[in-house]
């Protein structure tokens, strides 16, 4: 598929400095062939615009005079991505309820879905137009599910899972399993049934292989907008506000409550029955154990202010060190008051 | 559905102080309507005993005089799992193998089980009496799975995999995928082929996407009524004892030991070829390098006796500050001593 | 299976001491019984040549005389690897193309391939003659699979998806998910598509549930010879090179570059755009937020060299101490200073 460069400025918004020319796809800088577009985001490929083969690059106002033609942006890697959406196609390409899909005859499947082979839709489960369905996905009985969704091979919504408009479900994810809870008792654990659900907002993404449990009561709940990465863990009764955006093998603990505009970085674990406040940003590997106020960033485990977490950082590897040192000054003061005392 | 609150109090054994009436389900005291029964277990929900609207609250005797009425317990939170129990219904509803499942003619599926379209059954496998098998489910050949389990969506048991009886596996669960076994050689990674199998005991829950991998030789296994839960990875080899609570997203590496009624926190990491003795608890994000005696609580990387973990947890933000402090010690010393050498 | 102890030295060109016996598989010390050939490897487990049954041990010269017949070795565990080949089979054992699997009629399955049940191979994807497609695996549109592939169960390969041969997919795996990226925009956060694909290199093992994200442009590529353990997340662009060994529940971010060689412990954390050099070993639950030059060994958060790392974890611990020691110091020196005022 070739379009013309300055069609795709006009489409983007933005404006083209230099010759039009027919362009193919988009690529890294490092990659870009003579016919495809690149882009400059991140300042540490800035010495790359000199090599590139790139035909063109989306960079902002300050590099467009390094390359043969730029797409001015004052956000490169937004518009990047705009220009990517342009080369972009769905996978799959499958339309309608194949035969080899298991539909139950009291499920409702909206008009324009696709639901592929090997595909399980449970009894009154209802799916909104233009959803698609792909190989080995469960729906199970009473879910609800918007339209405009894609559910990738083999995810898993259990019973009553309530899901909004526009959702990507990556493969393998897991929405709705039992809530670990459990009660010991003199007898032995005990289980406590999980009789609650999972509501999932509207253009939320959620990454492979994540699971998010259900509701030990009501509901566990996931806002509009908000993108969870792969291997990511959610607890029961957790809830999550809107536009978060919660990265790699994160875990979230039971009734933990998630604010809007959240950031957590990979592998961050978030204890129980927590308050996260909105903004709040937390840094990759952090334990977090106690409420976080709305807007701060915070890392570390136990997770501390950025500052301090940083300079932590700066610390840590000259902890042996500094022991060294202490017990030295503690040698030297003990010689010193022996001396004073004589 | 709808109960009588003085039959369920006679059901569970719990005296009911206040009128008598109908309920239809179970909620949390910040949710319930005046038709649900609630409960009052973690100390930090006391306050809302007095907005809650609940129609009755399981609790301890000293709360019972702040609710309308109240199921006098004296382990609430069970009391509240076994109230839950008498409105939870099972998931699925199906019955019967069902046309579209592939059970192997060598394969053995005993009365009252019901595979459901696109599980797979392997030569010579055994499944007991009224066992559930989901969509997506692979029972490799001469696997032996109890009776009364349950197997969610797309769980796998890989060949030879020995479950015992009532045992819960949630949806994407891998058991006996190969241990991560090379060998460094001059020509080359080596891989070890992994012979053993898995045997899990009965009344186990395992969590959505947790991988327990076979055995190099022998087995690996996990006893009577341990709980694991999602995304958790247990390697080869590795033995755990009964009444468990393995908690999300822990590792524990390959022919480690654990005992009886140990828990592990979320994200904990285990070294290999280590024994963590019976009634271990091990608080989040620990990592394990050393065998930890019986009965111990252990937290922190390295894990250190509860005490000097928390008190580490307290100091750790103040490193920058001692390392400033630790600085003009040392410089004020010197001066001391420059000062008494004059 | 039977096989004569004298034909297995022979074929794995080990020296036989002691008496030819049948023997009839390959077991640890601890439960080999007669007829069972076993091996020492790990020094941790010398005492266990006195009490073991086996009727013979793969073992170096130093151990051959206190055990009744010894395969003398060079690599134990190679050899003992070798050794149990010679008695591993296949999982599966079905052959050809199911009925019950669905293989787009432009797809190309070669000759010797055996795809089971509930697999599906979409729109023009390749596999390579002898590749072996378990239940409920998806090979997505324009895939390439090599030969002597095994794909185990539920295993996803979205579209464009590239694999060498010889390659190990185990259950639950998930290849070329779209990548986690976003753009924060004035409208809330915009999804970056992801265009781009993954690769994977020959003789490759991938581990249960792992996730390698496809590239935001150009492929995310893993080196051949490289074994993935379960668990483990890969983001989007992430290039790693021939011969890593990458455990469980590890995480790289986007665009970090790894070398040849590599060895990341379970529960490492790497993030984004760095580079990994060759021959580089990561220490279990390390952070690493910068690039690490060829050849080092490295551990802790953040990553220092070997020694610093454990010395480290043995000060940690003392921290509390030290913090005492510290504000003792402080005092002492005040009240010397105080002293020498007088």
């Amino acid at each position: 598929m070739t379009r013309r460069l300055s069609d795709i400025a006009s489409e983007l918004g933005l404006e083209l400095r230099g010759e039009d020319m027919d362009v193919s796809s988009v690529n890294t800088l490092e990659n870009a062939g003579p016919d495809e577009v690149s882009f400059l985001a991140n300042p540490k490929y800035v010495p790359q615009l000199a090599t590139t083969a790139a035909g063109a690059v989306i960079c902002s106002a300050e590099f467009a005079g390094e390359v043969k033609r730029a797409l001015v942006s004052e956000n490169p890697y937004l518009d990047f991505g705009r220009c990517v959406s342009l080369f972009a196609k769905p996978q799959g390409g499958m339309k309608g309820i194949h035969a080899m899909a298991f539909i139950d005859p009291d499920a409702k499947v909206a008009e324009g879905c696709t639901v592929y082979p090997f595909a399980f839709v449970g009894p009154r489960a209802e799916v909104g137009a233009d959803t698609v369905i792909f190989p080995g996905c469960y729906i199970g009985e009473d879910c609800r599910v918007g339209s405009g969704c894609i559910l990738y091979p083999n995810a898993v919504l259990m019973a009553g899972t309530v899901m909004g408009d526009d959702c990507i479900v990556h493969a393998g994810v897991v929405l709705g399993a039992d809530g670990f809870g459990f009660a010991p008792t003199p007898y032995g654990i005990q289980k406590i049934p999980q009789i609650g659900t999972v509501t999932i907002g509207s253009d939320v993404e959620i990454g492979a292989n994540t699971a998010i449990d259900r509701a030990v009561l009501g509901t566990t709940s996931v806002g509009d907008s908000t993108k969870i990465d792969n291997l990511v863990q959610i607890g029961h009764n957790v809830q999550i506000g809107d536009q978060c955006l919660i990265v790699s093998q994160v875990g979230i603990s039971g009734s933990t409550k998630v604010g809007n505009n959240v950031t957590m970085a990979g592998q961050v674990g978030v204890a129980g029955h927590l308050t996260i406040g909105d903004g709040v940003t937390i840094g990759p590997k952090s334990g977090v154990a106690k409420d976080i106020a709305p807007g701060l960033t915070v890392g570390g485990q136990p997770v501390v202010d950025k500052g301090t977490y940083i300079r932590t950082l700066t610390i840590m590897p000259k902890l042996p060190d500094m022991y060294k040192r202490l017990m030295r000054l503690e040698k030297e003061l003990a010689e010193l008051k022996n001396e004073a005392e004589k």
